[in-house]
């Protein structure tokens, strides 16, 4: 039995899988801040799952929001969750006597998506959450890069008169398509505010139809690219705006339907068929965190 | 032994390799025009690396440019070589009696480029040609992607009031960075219309310097694209373009240090470091070519 822990800013999420990959328990527990809290509260989620199956965990693994260096499981800029440079792998393998390995969540949710989903062939898992990223899974297995960078086409820019980034040049696909995008140009005090733009634009406020048009303009953009560079068979949606659900896909097919009545080369990827939205409910990163500890489970650089 | 054939508009380029991989024998013929002719013609340098090695061939692999099937050997659009429509494959096995595997040229240069470069980790081969596109080799193996059109990043558009493209899109990667963009926006009667278009810009002229600069600027954002989406150890500059050489690289080098002089993310990622030119003189796409034959050389979507 392996378990995954998919460490997000608000909550921990545990699942224990058996061999063949199929979760077989699961258990919610609150992350915590600061790197002995999150640490804490990761071996009580791991006790937990142990107490619950009556087994011993073979590995674990974790997906976790920030710069991680899967080789040796340090961890940098955890933001959210309030450490900057913790070898958080040694730590959690250390406290438990069991080997850990660590992840980005985007790449560990991938690798979770492709299983959960059932999914065949080249598959890239997009994340639209705060920021845009992917990751990538070939022939079953994690693709990382060289440096761990592979997936980061939010910083890609598609347009030299775009907004400036925060990664200081300009036009990324992450000014028009991500939450910070929404947060910047539609600012609410709505719990979801993808859905609040989503609803003021199908009311007719020509400003978040504006709004919308780009930010589905650059889904569809990281789509195009995502084909054209490594030609992943399905684009899966997922992140924070992904519950926007059907609508956010409807808006991301309308734009790249146009793009096919005006390019018999883009009609011929069919790119409206290559994009799916992340089922609701499914712990893609924590089933994919768990599945790190397999050795075939990554494609080496 | 195995061999390889570079089968381009004028030439045929064929490499005999041994188990090792190493080249042993190679010669070049007139590829001539038209299916019959191509084939005949194909045939002939066969039977002449046959003589002059006196061994029989284990596999022949064929790089050529157009639309290729590799699971069937079919090739379409072969403008170049006057031919639409031709399971080159299977009647040059029937001609010659030898398992025939068929690629594009650009996937069959980036394997060899990989192998007679002695590269190490994921490599792009970004050809810059009439057109522009990239091959990807992964864990030493030819990456095609899901259905054939991984590295076509010459249609990735990066500006949306750039120029209109062929393919019905604004603004590609190869409307100005490629042979067809100096073409069009610089046309001459010189036999090397880049080191033309160099030469111009060397000698103050400034439609040409800002020509110059779009198309390394093109370049640059190839590279950049490769690097943020596969996270590409090195990407070799190869194609005809190539041929204006070190000053070419200068050139792409100036604006990713320039790009890197604005964004620390981008700085963090080496790029100017990860470029280089393949040296003049290599059968990148015949020695390729030849690696088709060995299951081991292409990696399985």
């Amino acid at each position: 039995m392996r378990v995954g822990l998919d460490i997000g800013g608000t909550k921990i999420d545990a699942v224990a899988i058996d061999d063949d990959g199929a979760p077989i328990e699961s258990l919610r527990l609150a992350s915590g801040f600061g790197d002995l809290a999150v640490l804490t509260n990761a071996a009580e989620a791991l006790a937990r799952l142990r107490d619950a199956t009556g087994h011993d965990f073979e590995s674990i693994g974790v997906g976790i929001p920030g710069l991680v260096d899967p080789s040796t499981g340090r961890v940098r800029h955890a933001v959210n969750l309030g450490f900057d440079d913790v070898d958080f792998g040694h730590d959690l393998s250390a406290l438990t006597g069991v080997p850990v390995s660590v992840e980005n969540d985007v790449n560990a949710a991938a690798l979770g998506a492709y299983h959960l989903m059932g999914l065949d062939g080249p598959v890239a898992y997009l994340n639209l959450g705060t920021g845009l990223a992917a990751g990538i899974v070939l022939d079953g297995r994690l693709w990382r890069g060289a440096r761990g960078v592979s997936g980061e086409i939010g910083h890609i820019p598609i347009d030299p008169s775009g907004f400036v980034c925060p990664c200081g040049q300009r036009g990324c696909l992450e000014t028009i398509a991500s939450g910070s995008a929404i947060a910047r140009q539609w600012p609410t005090g709505a719990e979801h505010p993808a859905q609040a733009l989503f609803a003021a634009a199908d009311a007719g406020d020509p400003e978040a139809r504006r709004i919308r048009t780009a930010l589905a303009t650059g889904v569809a953009a990281a789509v195009r690219i995502l084909v054209l560079t490594v030609d992943v068979e399905s684009v899966v949606i997922g992140g924070g705006l992904s519950h926007v659900g059907p609508p956010l896909l409807e808006c991301v097919r309308d734009v790249l339907d146009d793009w096919a009545a005006q390019s018999e080369f883009l009609a011929s990827l069919d790119l409206p068929e290559r994009i799916r939205l992340l089922p609701e409910g499914l712990s893609v990163a924590a089933v994919g965190a768990a599945m790190l500890g397999r050795p075939e489970s990554v494609l080496r650089a």
